[in-house]
């Protein structure tokens, strides 16, 4: 273990956590973000239940990724199997995020995909937001956390849908998490992405009841503006 | 009386109250916060119609819990019979909160119970948030304050609910009231996630009209991770 | 003409069109809120589409009740008129605001009147929050600010409603005023009251489509708490 | 190329672009705001995918009308070619606006022109805000953002509408753009006002789904009284 890296790492996730709550994505000690170091051996994450006006980035919780409390004074967030779960099987995530925002938690509240309506939402998700299955008593009785982990590969490999294209997954009746192959940081700034594409669906949808979905040649183009080898978004592909 | 514990229920008090206004959950002299004594013989309440800008701890008021003003020079809020009927019944609560914030208060209007659709609303509250009946006219023309306690007690025992599993109440066509067994600003955080509750109920209902309830085993599981013996999430229970 | 007294209601003016602004109830150089000397001869009012951020209270304007300019160097409201005449004809107004705040706008554009759905509304509003008639074609064309007035007052008369009972109206189709028999500052207050109370009214509306109206009795008693000889809300009413 | 004016235009540019930041009209690095020369030969742009925290002034990008790269370091917004077709074919326009504002977008979403349900849009869009078409395949798979100029400019030839008279447009499943023939900082004003006038239809036509437009007459009066010979709104016009 790389202290130095794991020091960094601390701070970097510690403010990725309070972005979150500046971008008003949590109330009270509510939501996480975690980051992975580059041996992809250790997790850090916020701790559970402590106050975002209180904590530093001291109180932020290594773990391995079989959920062992490596170094901290603290526990780590409750949702840490879900997250360690995601990072095992998608070697390219670099942060991941679970957030309680509200249009978000509605669409997933009420287990329905988020649908494509527009350009906002094709510039940053692949396709419908998924809403995953119920799970069952029997997971919930067991690894819970785990478990929503697990509800969330199998409908991602079920349905074809790749983690880079999809950073997004709405867990039924629970709530979003996001995630990005750049850093904490940016998987941060995917929820709040998520929120207010979330919110303008919740809108769009009580406008126009009978949309069902933006056309799907946009979408195509306004995904490949932004990602990909001939995305010419941003300042990346600068010749 | 022990004057000093006095003086610091005053200024937790205080605090809670400006907390209040600081989540938006209360404008102009909206709202009320109160705190108990350790004997359960005094109550620290806000004055009425005083404003939160101008409002220092000293403004706050002293009474019995018959409602007998013992310290101050200022009217304590309307609501005060309301509160000291829930502390006279409840040996637990340390804090009582009531506002006017606007999702709750619709809910309220509506005369609906919050249903619980999903894992914020069962992190919190133990079932549906409920919804008191109309008061009589009788109740109302009576001593109302007094009267408006009683419905909510009445609510509670007639469809056995507790008090700490469910620690807020809408009553019809007026509003919120939400108690802590921690503090004053532990219910006014309660405020807070009501409120938040409220809203994404209100969401999910528009997105999906059919919905009733989210999984009961989904319910117990996100109650007991963070209430009882089981309870795994936070810091207290650290081995 | 009282030089001072004119110098200390502009700076009233002045403040309470900023609070205006803070309470988010005017974007850009919109509303306007004006105030009226005590022989009632000279109102001072906000000029004409000038810009929150670099107002001063010099630039407020001063007209006398009918509509000529006394004392600036700006022309003042468009809305001079209306303001003017809800004055002439109400001896105990001394503050009036318009506002184009969303939700009061949108019971206006719908052309409803705001129900009286709780207790939020009674504590300020004696019944549900009246929308006028359309203006005709002839009073649009001919002098259309006075006619707004003219409205107003055949709607109050014939609807035999008191303005200080109901301190607010909706102009169909366009937006809300308010007014005070107090201050200009508690006219500003009332528009922030009466926007919760639309967005309440809102809420209500979708979760409950069949609520016509809170009880008759809850109604008089939350008003009576507040207002006339046996309020005992405040601390005005202190023994 | 005057190099004084250049300066000076980026400085304005800048500002405007941070204006729609701070009006919360764009998170991230969404949206964009150009301004142009005065010989019309030069349009100052938001470089592409910069965040609105770090971006300086220097930062802005030049392009000359047929989208060569003058000045930078940096790429221009992506939508740089909408932007300077719409300033070819309006020779009066000196700004123009594309936002994310998310009842504008909803709208957009929906597919549907934002009704004129009131005085807050007639005073400041000459009729309902009007919705593109969709593009087709082709347009999309071609010069994509030349083509969406393509498509706004159509539409306003094809249904006879006047470019200052209605300075917005639906980019439909896209978003809003606007303009001024005044500044850059006057087309986000603009943007703040859609905004505000797509969410109070939205409002509105979710209390009253069966209204349709507010009367034809208010509509010329609001407009009228703000635009045009006989203008009486603001200062502008003092005799």
């Amino acid at each position: 273990m790389n202290k130095e890296e794991i020091e960094l790492l601390k701070k970097e996730v510690f403010e990725a956590n309070l972005l979150l709550h500046n971008y008003k994505l949590a109330i009270h000690t509510w939501g996480n973000v975690s980051g992975i170091t580059k041996d992809r051996k250790y997790m850090v994450i916020k701790p559970s239940g402590v106050s975002y006006e209180t904590m530093t980035y001291k109180d932020m919780v290594v773990v391995d990724l079989d959920n062992n409390i490596i170094d901290s004074k603290n526990n780590p967030s409750t949702d840490t199997p879900t997250h360690t779960l995601i990072y095992k099987n998608n070697p390219k995530i670099k942060g991941i995020v679970h957030t309680h925002s509200p249009y978000a938690v509605a669409w997933a509240q009420a287990g329905k995909n988020i649908p494509l309506f527009g350009t906002t939402h094709a510039d940053n998700f692949y396709g419908p937001v998924p809403c995953t299955r119920e799970l069952s008593d029997e997971e919930i009785n067991g690894e819970y956390e785990h478990n929503t982990g697990l509800v969330i590969l199998e409908h991602f490999i079920k349905n074809k849908i790749d983690f880079s294209a999809m950073p997004a997954v709405l867990v039924k009746e629970h709530g979003p998490f996001t995630w990005s192959d750049k850093s904490s940081k940016s998987a941060v700034d995917l929820a709040l992405t998520l929120e207010e594409v979330a919110k303008m669906a919740f809108f769009t949808q009580i406008i126009n009841p009978k949309k069902i979905s933006a056309n799907k040649t946009l979408q195509e183009k306004h995904y490949s503006r932004k990602h990909g080898v001939n995305s010419y978004y941003g300042q990346s592909n600068k010749k």
